[in-house]
């Protein structure tokens, strides 16, 4: 039982008093805060200030094949790049398809074919209504994809171990459930990794529609803060397993390694899929901008490369998650009226407050002078049923800034908490 | 009255033994000649060599307004691209969208926007049939983009002034007709730049369709080849005279003026259509490579510099443009079996043969080692119906290879006429 349930009502208008009064102190000093968005800070694109050395006239602009990665030609990327994402996944070269600098791109690109030219059914668009599993809290950008094209979201609770895979196996009986958004590791917005087991029942389903797509953004495959990273076992390789090759489409990309706006993008699926995906985007590009590929594949010869970069990486962000885990375990601990997760990875914290009091927390920050992701934006349509669950990005701020903004945070998760015992 | 029409048979047997001997002997020659794709040649990129240096740490990667060029953010590009765009086109910079690398991708993205969300009168894919305009011969990726949508496209004849408009103004009055292709300038591959009167009359069209949109592909915006460019009327200016702002959607890029591959399109239009376009890139991406557009804004700083290396482009492609129209007047000259345009500006020459003769002539060059684009590529659905007309493509290769390949193509088109008159 948390402290709060304990206390009389006159200690509860006590506590309320102290906790309006540090509201009002940090409202007055007038900050303005930030942990909105997953971007990643200055420091953090430093780390690859060697990319503009890469392709100079110095150097030269041929990749290993020969190619001058100036003109036209190359509809799937670089053979280098190719190799580094199938290192970076698990798969093998000809599986992947290297884009431009977005994976959210490629992922809209590839429901927009479902939706225009299906995935071997007919086109999504022309089958009567179409649904996708959401696990949630989850990607804003995800479900916006869905509710652009009029795809019906079905929330999907999130377990700790990955969605509750009951009732997915459920859920995909309907003929009408196409598909299913997935960051299976150190997911937006929770840093949980599937499991094993969930990992497996999904390379398992067997759903009534046979254009059925898993849409596996593996945002974070790489994207540790510790040494001793989560493990996500091989999706491709479990779907081989069950006889499911085509199930699942791969996203990943070197926004969150190199620079967030100008990285490189890849998707990949099985041989199928890939000769499919690739058809379609003969008609679409003629290729993607090979000379930045090119500027990557200088960078980084292999995933060693790679995940050595990452380290660096985790040791800037490390700090600024621990500030924030820190002061919300000394401001929130033991209350009972918050939970949080303690992400090993990846870009965000998912924060529980009080039963219908996420959004007026928002606000409390927002007139305090620190921008939240909207709460509710983490929910398909943006409506968080119990109005509870907020996104916390820590990457972008200083530490000292977290510190602020996470004092803040807490005290307005308090605020929100009092109000609404006392009423 | 050509020469070949007044020849006896006797001579044209004579005549076709010594084109024969001709053709064989460069058959066996064995060479490899390509005259396929409008690719900018090596030293045309290295006009560009300075975009290696533009944005580099030194440089440093904020753009004019601050914005630090590596991260996220700006769905509509840089404001020193959208000035430039906007002057290269004749508008406002708040009308221009500035993309990735790709100005097709743009107009693919546009038209599937259109299937699956309309421009105002519903999604085209829910509106039964929808047909295109496409004057003919043109550019085979626009006609690609149409059928891969299943969008029915109906060839109208391109005058030397531009689109036959008689033709076009009665084929708008079927509702299920909601667009047109166009290249105004320097047309591909024709070299016709429209006439006003050709623009007004588009500017002025009244479709039954209240979605119909003008696909207003301007790729060689700036690409003369003289010092005296042909001059195209301002599209949109017109389109307000007429009060049909929202008729036209324009599209250019850089590919043709820096790296092919790795340069910046553009999208332009009215406010109200940019507002909706914008709004549906909002669920695709976050945003463009801003990195590779500063690199432009940096290398460009105004339409003066842009034009002034575009009359670099032009003493590189001049020479080969007329040595392949060189050998064609020489070669075929005053024999009436074929016709061919002079463009002034561009990146391709169109060829017409003897009916019946096109493919019978790409056959030919190919066996003799020199690829041309596919005959009936510059017609809708591949077919040309008179198989008549070959797309020259003089940018890539060297002079000298030029003059090969031109005299083969030369040889080709005689055997092949000769051979059809000798039935």
């Amino acid at each position: 039982m948390g402290k709060y349930e304990s206390m009389s009502r006159g200690e509860l208008e006590q506590e309320f008093a102290a906790v309006r009064a540090e509201y009002e102190a940090i409202r007055a000093a007038g900050k303005k805060l930030d942990m909105s968005r997953g971007k990643p800070g200055f420091d953090q694109m430093d780390l690859s200030r060697d990319m503009f050395d890469m392709v100079t006239n110095e150097t030269g602009y041929l990749n290993c094949t020969g190619t001058d990665c100036r003109n036209y030609g190359g509809l799937d990327g670089l053979i280098e790049l190719k190799e580094l994402f199938a290192d970076m996944l698990g798969l093998k070269p000809d599986q992947i398809i290297v884009g431009g600098n977005s994976s959210l791109n490629m992922m809209f690109d590839t429901i927009s074919q479902a939706m225009t030219h299906g995935f071997g059914a007919g086109p999504w668009m022309k089958q009567g209504t179409v649904k996708f599993l959401c696990p949630a809290p989850g990607y804003d950008r995800h479900f916006a994809i869905c509710e652009y094209f009029g795809i019906e979201m079905i929330p999907v609770h999130n377990t700790p171990e990955g969605p509750d895979m009951d009732e997915v196996e459920a859920l995909v009986k309907d003929p009408a459930v196409k598909g299913m958004w997935c960051v299976p590791k150190y997911s937006n917005p929770q840093g949980i990794t599937y499991s094993d087991e969930t990992v497996r029942r999904i390379a398992a389903l067997k759903p009534a529609a046979s254009d059925f797509r898993v849409m596996w953004d593996n945002a974070y495959a790489i994207h540790d803060l510790y040494e001793e990273g989560d493990q996500l076992l091989n999706i491709y390789d479990a779907c081989l397993e069950n006889g499911n090759p085509d199930l699942v489409i791969q996203f990943a990309s070197t926004s969150k390694i190199t620079f967030p706006g100008a990285g490189v993008a890849a998707e990949a699926a099985s041989p199928a899929n890939v000769k499919l995906l690739k058809h379609r985007m003969s008609f679409q590009t003629i290729g993607p901008d090979k000379l930045n590929q090119l500027r990557h594949a200088r960078l980084f010869h292999s995933l060693g490369d790679l995940l050595a970069h990452m380290k660096r990486h985790a040791e800037i962000l490390r700090p600024k998650f621990e500030a924030v885990l820190c002061e919300l375990e000394q401001s929130l601990g033991g209350l009972g009226i918050a939970q949080w997760t303690k992400p090993r990875g990846g870009y965000f914290i998912s924060l529980d407050v009080m039963d219908g009091c996420a959004k007026r927390v928002g606000q409390l920050c927002e007139e305090a002078g620190l921008v939240l992701t909207p709460a509710g934006a983490t929910y398909p349509y943006g409506k968080d049923p119990a109005d509870r669950n907020l996104r916390i990005a820590p990457s972008y701020p200083t530490v000292a800034e977290l510190q602020q903004a996470a004092k803040l945070l807490c005290v307005a998760v308090r605020y929100a908490a009092l109000e609404k015992q006392l009423g």
